[in-house]
């Protein structure tokens, strides 16, 4: 049914995201949109987590492994790596000034992380079409190390996250 | 090259996994394996996380969504469902008294959680084969209604769960 | 920004949905759209592909495996066994009377299927929520052994599949 | 249990794929594995699936949308479009002499494939890790516009794929 596809995929609904305007503006909208995010959300902030870079379509989160989420083995408790990383993907999809959601997401651990290291999610845009997106999210260690690889789906909402 | 999967399917490969033996003992087993994992398992603790069901490939956990894990808009940020159905299948894929590992997951969120009320994650063995595992995890709210499904994929490792 | 998914789940969503009507009204409709669908479906014809069973959210697909769909090693090729369960998962989450597409998939392979036999794809609707839904399908040989576990993710268009 | 990934992932794990020796020899060994994997797969040869670039860790598949790949709507089935991103991501994960399997993909529809076209999928190596590799994949129409974004999971044998 793939044809039907195109009726989720056109122009129009492509036009769903704001203009994008110049590119200073656009860099300027989504340090905007991550500022209004991150004061809503306590979750992150309680996870210690920071948005250490924005712009539109990226963003880069940073959380320092807790001793309150490792797990006897003295490593990093999956959820906790799911969470930085849906976090940077969160940030990266809200970055155009509209409300964007987190659908889903697939994610495949690739080193334990230990207690006491910074993690490093970079979330890149892969594609935008319709109300959907797309977006990868590495997380790495202290030592650059690939940690997990994450790959986000966000939809697309009729709400602006930016007034006026 | 799908014929080389085989080599990772035989019943050898199968075998991987401790003959089950009779039901009450496998059982048993389970049950020896939760306690093992859970007094390690200070992150799951530190959650409020606890194992209410456990069996061989299957385990129920319930988590109560708090003010920490909430967001600016009062619901539960995304981590805190993945980590707690990421828990309740590292449970069933664990119940066999062998080490398995989660090698990746897919989440797809369904509905968000509120504040306060008492998530319940059902997980549930779909297939093991080789080393291999899959496991669905269904997460739903205090009134039943389903927040998140979530599949787990899972490696066992060379290393027994339990001491002699 | 999990909060806003409710927009895109609430019951008025969910109406999006045509009323089920009474049982056997909704597997009549079932019946007459996977009449619809396969009379348009060319290329499942083509790979030999029959729909042996349907009802709503539900559907059981076989293909035989031919030996232009195998590789050297006389096993079915990946894409092969993935049409298969995709077109299981069309019909099901079709089975309503409203157009819905593929938004994705995700497939396991479990074991290969070898030249000869005869594959089942059983589509069973694991969720509908919103304009979306969750399908799980699972592959097996003429001996009933997994080949695959595939979960489709669906979403619903503007556009009936019946006439009138 | 992530601890326990470490055991899966060690600098011995990671040896198990063969030194990649100097940068001019991996070309080449890529370039034979390519054909000897392509003389064997006599379903991506029926589909008229060409190889056109290949690397280690890297490859390049086309195909041209026939009629009989098409569904009534004159588009491309998905099972065709997983097929040729499968191949690629085949031809990419065995590119280093010891054979790859695919252990499942997650593919995500982004635009109609129409009948005529022809589709180019380029699959990159994300990480390999222990026994495990991560590879995307594009693939796109004639006119470059992305239809199908996937990525594919390997697992690594114990067979080498080049004779001596």
């Amino acid at each position: 049914m793939a044809a039907d596809d195109a009726t989720d995929r056109t122009p129009d609904a492509a036009s769903d995201y704001p203009p994008a305007g110049d590119p200073q503006n656009a860099e300027e909208r989504a340090r905007r949109c991550a500022e209004v995010m991150y004061r809503a959300d306590a979750a992150s902030q309680r996870l210690g987590i920071s948005i250490v870079e924005i712009a539109p379509g990226r963003a880069v989160a940073t959380m320092t492994v807790r001793d309150d989420m490792v797990n006897g083995h003295g490593v990093c408790h999956g959820g906790f790596v799911f969470a930085l990383a849906d976090t940077a993907f969160a940030f990266a999809c809200n970055s155009y000034g509209r409300v964007a959601v987190a659908a889903g997401a697939d994610i495949t651990f690739v080193q334990p992380a230990v207690a006491g290291e910074t993690l490093t999610a970079e979330a890149v845009e892969r594609i935008r079409y319709g109300r959907s997106g797309l977006y990868d999210v590495t997380v790495r260690g202290t030592d650059g190390r690939c940690i997990a690889e994450f790959r986000g789906r966000s939809r697309l909402m009729d709400r602006e996250l930016l007034d006026g």
